[in-house]
């Protein structure tokens, strides 16, 4: 491994927040898929969740996700099994939902642990979902068009995290990742 | 026309940004398209240029922005023509771009009139767009992999822009939209 390239790693491992995640219900379109997992590398999110409810094994092994080497996808049978794995590390559970109920998505102290759930293309996120969030935050929109592409409104969100998590010396702290776990990335990535 | 849709229509005039706009410079997949699109229409976007240099006629007569009835695409046959036309509404122009002396997308002034340029998917945005710009602009990622999707970067940019807008009251003054096209949109809104 040349110097720059174990800078480039080690960079990225110190800016990784573990504890911010997405959660991508049914969300199947492979261009949605890479663009989300592309953006989550982009602010710092190593692990996301996805749970496959109607989509066959094609789409869960797919390249969409499975090319992003650098961000972990972890595959659910259905959104219970999610939440509970998201619970489990501490988060407060997000589901973004077009509805008068919903908070706008900046109100939110994403320095807090977070998992934010994205619903599928066409119908959103399910009742279930919204039933185990904590809170349905909503990107306000002044158009005709009723909802945003699933990517652009993932992003929208996470970037409004990393803003406020760059504000709070989040990027600067110590690695939040695990010295075994560096030591392996670090390892495979020179490889 | 129902009272609620007459009344939809309204809102969404009174919202219209003329003074902001987006020039995608061969962005050509669908997806993208569509996207860009719907998120200006989300923010009050309500014209985006686009630049065709390398593509047919299937892509830019395409359903992908062709659809959005609520947003005009104006086409251009180069870069220079359509700085041109932004210009002429006084527009600063605002470069994305991966480069060492871009600045911080959030350090500018976005209630300023301001057109954005997008580039492609693979290339960029070409050597002849960058002369042409004011300023370079990026969006900061701490991962590995290079960049956004450009629908996501667009959506950012246009976020932002709707951030300082909404702060300084922009959404809230009497609409930007001339009457003579408010009483257009508003009779062809109601067929
Ligand atoms: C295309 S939308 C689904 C629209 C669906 N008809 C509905 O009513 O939910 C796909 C996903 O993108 C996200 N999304 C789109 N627009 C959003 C907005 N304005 N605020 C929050 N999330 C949004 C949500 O996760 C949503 O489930
Ligand atoms: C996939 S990128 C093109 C990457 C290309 N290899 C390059 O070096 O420019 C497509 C477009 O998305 C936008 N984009 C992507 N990531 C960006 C970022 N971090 N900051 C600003 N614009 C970005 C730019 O408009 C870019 O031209």
């Amino acid at each position: 491994m040349t110097p720059e390239r174990y800078q480039r790693i080690r960079a990225m491992l110190d800016a990784r927040q573990t504890d911010l995640t997405v959660c991508m219900e049914n969300v199947h379109k492979p261009h949605n898929l890479s663009a989300i997992v592309r953006t989550c590398d982009a602010v710092g999110v190593d692990h996301v969740h996805a749970v496959w409810e109607n989509y066959q094994d094609e789409i869960r092994r797919g390249t969409a996700t499975g090319s992003q080497n650098w961000v972990k996808v972890h595959n659910h049978e259905n959104i219970d099994d999610a939440v509970a794995a998201m619970r489990n590390s501490g988060m407060q559970i997000l589901a973004t939902n077009l509805s008068e109920s919903a908070v706008d998505f900046r109100e939110i102290d994403y320095t807090k642990p977070t998992a934010i759930l994205m619903g599928q293309e066409k119908y959103g996120i399910s009742d279930k979902a919204l039933s185990l969030a904590d809170q349905d935050i909503i990107i306000p929109m002044v158009g005709m068009v009723q909802s945003l592409n699933v990517s652009v409104a993932s992003a929208l969100i996470l970037y409004e995290a990393q803003r406020q998590r760059e504000i709070a010396g989040m990027y600067q702290a110590p690695s939040m990742v695990d010295k075994t776990e560096q030591n392996r990335i670090l390892f495979e990535g020179g490889h």
